[in-house]
């Protein structure tokens, strides 16, 4: 693997489909940036588990939003190792025949140690990086955490050790004795639109003149 | 748990936050109807993987489409149990603190013994169901499959044995001493949202005589 790759690695190798296959870290970051939520793996009492759960990247670090309930997340901490998945749904890929209709998707597959934060202010810069991740330039509006709430949310550090990235878009191919048949095929693109806000009507937003922040304004305009 | 519940079961019973938990049949199978995707977890090489595929459901039965060289398919046939969560993003939960902003979702996790389908009538009848899950009415304007695609496609029975759904939405509850802070808050719905069909240009494609069909012409009018 070169510089710029992180794969293929042993456990994240693209081993269906290679043609599709991505290590090239960018690409992966973006990915994994623009997914709104992942899904970590972890063993518990024997069995192989996936919850979905909040994520922010920094650099090479994937952080893992947790709470100390939650037994996949103690279990990824115990085991000190983390699988992460991301995937992002793109649409339909329709063919001639069943067999190759599809759907467009971009996923990531993510190994790598992982560490629990402990300390109080790295937690809270990375819980910071939580809101921006759920909504970019919102942190900076809201009230921020204290230590009873850092204390009450688990963070954990993984360091991405190798990944592969999934990509499946364009047009479908068929096989040749499909391609002259009368069945239509294409793709049919699909994208995440966020719609008008709903402003809670509780405390000081009951009276209504609490105009809808940058941060939601933003999101609603690059649509 | 009563008739109607599949659960709480012991491996899926929702602890972190378990107000949001919901262990009715209808409302966890509407959820995984819903989905467009789904990830499966497996044990593989003594370590948690979870990989996403398309999944389809008939009565208490959820059918995974895997490929022989799928590593995490592998790994459920033969541990004979599997763990699917499925996980739908409904939009932003703002609250006038970071602690409490989070996003809206539906997700369900089960858990269930597995089976891999051998027969090939069975076998093409549910590839036949991926087909309509992917987009409903499809199955019928596509060349079916034929034997040899059948038999390179692994399809995977869980039966549900247990499993619960966790339901985020609705406005964002925040502590009494931030409810009267000059913070906007509400929530931002987000919906999948399908665009326009881009057809492909090979073969009988090629004369654009080929009219869009039905089942993309449901899909769209429907938004």
């Amino acid at each position: 693997m070169s510089n710029n790759d992180l794969g293929p690695g042993e456990r994240t190798k693209v081993r269906r489909l290679p043609g599709k296959a991505n290590y090239d870290r960018e690409t992966i970051y973006a990915i994994l940036d623009e997914a709104r939520l992942c899904h970590v793996a972890g063993i518990v009492d024997g069995s192989a588990m996936a919850l979905p759960t909040l994520h922010a990247r920094e650099g090479n670090t994937l952080y893992l939003h947790g709470s100390q309930s939650s037994a996949v997340m103690k279990a990824v901490v115990a085991a000190g190792e983390a699988f992460v998945t991301v995937t992002l749904y793109d649409g339909l890929r329709l063919a001639r025949s069943g067999f190759e209709s599809s759907i467009a998707y971009r996923s990531v597959a993510l190994f790598g140690p992982t560490v629990e934060l402990t300390d109080l202010a790295e937690k809270s810069r990375i819980l910071d990086m939580f809101v921006d991740a759920i909504l970019p330039g919102r942190a900076s509006e809201v009230r921020s955490m204290n230590e009873r709430e850092v204390n009450l949310t688990m963070v954990v550090a993984v360091d991405i050790t190798e990944a592969s990235a999934k990509i499946s878009s364009g047009p479908t191919e068929d096989f040749p004795e499909d391609i002259d048949l009368p069945i239509w095929s294409g793709t049919v693109p699909a994208a995440l639109i966020f719609t008008n806000p709903i402003a809670n009507v509780d405390g000081a937003m009951a009276s209504g003149e609490i105009p809808v922040p940058a941060s939601v304004q933003r999101l609603l305009g690059q649509q």
